[in-house]
């Protein structure tokens, strides 16, 4: 069902710009490279709005923000939705600080994200207004577990309908909701967690899939979340003796790179809520 | 012929100043150490004269750049142009933007550079004042082939002699002029492609492999490009079942690592025309 | 006797808060990871603070220092002070500029330092006010041997004393001094120069380190270069021919990532002047 959604991506091959942040923004690039799209990183002002003009989805990540590339993100997100672009926010560390929160939240009300994707503190303070975000990881308290699942699915679909936006909550179990629908997926590994920015890389990749699949952005949205799960499954299948996080980093964007419509189906493991 | 240019670098260390994107600027200096030079990274306005001031060479490449700096690859290309050190554009993005198109070329008409390296793309827009650029990556329907080959040589050089500078055009076919001779360099693989920043890579490594080869710039710079695609080749033939273009980036890197002067005359595929 | 240490990082999972270079700061994040600890990265002057105040540690690498981040420095540092949390310096280049130097001396000033890292060229010019940096790499003239030990040792105890923090000098031997005590470490392989960040990972390793073992702060940072030095060792047993920098980089994190207590011990070569 989802693999027709990255032979999209790679016949498309959709650009995307990003203003992400300075850790994670080579990942963030081969992994887009690694699913069929073409990435472009600008934050300056001045610069944003001629980038975004010629992209097809724009990927909004404020993990290291600072005055001048927020200026950036405003500029580049509003030039997105002018031209019906699609548009993606990953408040990196909303909750951890006031400027995060605050950043999230205006950006919110003042550009039109078609996916937001985040830990579920992350999420959790984007509807409270603040948070409780240990640093850009999750609060364990609050983590979607098989127990707590139907009230989850159900805030996905609430806080999909407060902004208007499809929303990825990413962790163990992962939710892709919109107001009606809530996917969740079962697909990766905990060891993923030991690898910086398996997030952002994800929020690299969606808009190249909702942008090459826009009559399906929620089965694209969750196309995206199993393509990386079902990537760090088989990387780890790869793992040798000695190997670590650093390879298997590169072990997760090869098998992305490598990932075909028959692979993705195979290993995709979601339900419908 | 070439395979001595790469003992050069690595008998005689050159430090390289890089004012380079945050994107790639990792592998940058990873491909500087592994080809022999040695990096050293700094934009702040306030520091680049002094920083540049102890080093051989200075790559400037526009990939991410923001006002600030903007304003450091002006004070530092001044500073290296007085101290008569070797000097390099990579004008990323130029025709993606009027911010990249106008800082290429205030910079070109400020700052007097021995090498400009860009795709075909990139390189047109320098002459003809905007440009078509499709984001990071040259038009299709620019690219040098056997086809228009002819021509193509005919305007790198007439481009060197316009601004003074070696000229490399970089893709399937790479081209390396001065006014009056041009290297037509068939090496490296299209999977190159797929990984970010080889042409970032390579601008890092060119102002090292011109400082410790004075006397033979164009050689040097063609022995730069031979040697990047040369690795392209090596890395690929490595490749294992499973990998893809992360782990291909490693053995890319790797391979320019055990380069060496047999390896690079062996493997290096050009004509001059 | 060390590997208790890096137990206690793995059983307390510390937060380090790095404002470092945009170079190596994915390496950074990764071998936090990879020895037990968790990274967060921010540079915004307005957001630091609050992201130091949650976190264990804080990491101050002045390796891409631009205005905005030296600002962000100090209120970062600042507040980690008056919360009580490690604060480490990583002078990168002192000596080689005159922003850097001053930067790092007016640091010392007004920040307290649980822990200052550098290369013997650095830790000299924070000493004498000026300095002879080739770069970001030592020089060579200045090198720790067994012939200058001694007078090594001294220096080192001195440094330490004078500005009331321990003093780690790493090279092909490292010095890690109080006033009273100085381990002599000798792990580690000069590949390791050919790679860039090395010094970047272990001054976010050391925080963690630090932070998780708070009654041996001294045995705590002797332990992450150990973990350093030895991951070096390990990953260079696990070469194979034709890997060169790139997969050595990956080869030593990953053995971080896999270093226990025994490990640790059987590799930790030092002695205590």
């Amino acid at each position: 069902m989802l693999g027709k959604t990255i032979e999209n991506v790679r016949n498309m091959g959709p650009l995307v710009h990003n203003i992400t942040n300075y850790v994670t923004v080579n990942d963030v690039a081969n992994v887009i490279l690694a699913c069929g799209g073409s990435p472009i990183m600008s934050d300056e002002p001045d610069d944003v709005e001629d980038i975004t003009s010629i992209c097809h989805g724009l990927n909004i990540n404020i993990g290291t923000l600072n005055k001048s590339s927020i200026e950036g993100m405003f500029k580049a997100g509003k030039k997105a939705n002018e031209l019906g672009h699609i548009v993606l926010l990953d408040p990196v560390g909303a909750g951890a600080s006031a400027l995060r929160t605050n950043t999230a939240l205006k950006l919110i009300e003042e550009v039109k994200f078609d996916v937001i994707r985040g830990n579920i503190s992350e999420i959790k303070t984007l509807v409270l207004g603040s948070g409780t975000t240990k640093g850009v990881d999750a609060d364990a308290a609050d983590a979607v577990t098989d127990a707590n699942l139907k009230d989850m699915v159900a805030l996905a679909k609430e806080v999909a309908e407060k902004f208007d936006s499809i929303i990825a909550i990413t962790g163990a179990i992962d939710l892709v909701a919109d107001k009606d629908r809530c996917f969740v997926i079962r697909n990766g590994r905990p060891e993923m967690g030991r690898i910086t920015g398996t997030g952002c890389q994800l929020s690299g990749m969606i808009p190249a899939f909702v942008a090459a699949n826009p009559d399906n952005k929620l089965e694209a949205v969750a196309a995206a979340i199993c393509t990386m799960g079902s990537a760090g499954e088989i990387g780890f299948e790869r793992m040798q003796p000695g190997d670590g996080n650093s390879t298997y980093r590169n072990r997760i964007i090869d098998a992305i790179f490598n990932m075909d419509a028959a692979t993705l189906d195979k290993y995709a493991k979601f339900e419908i809520m």
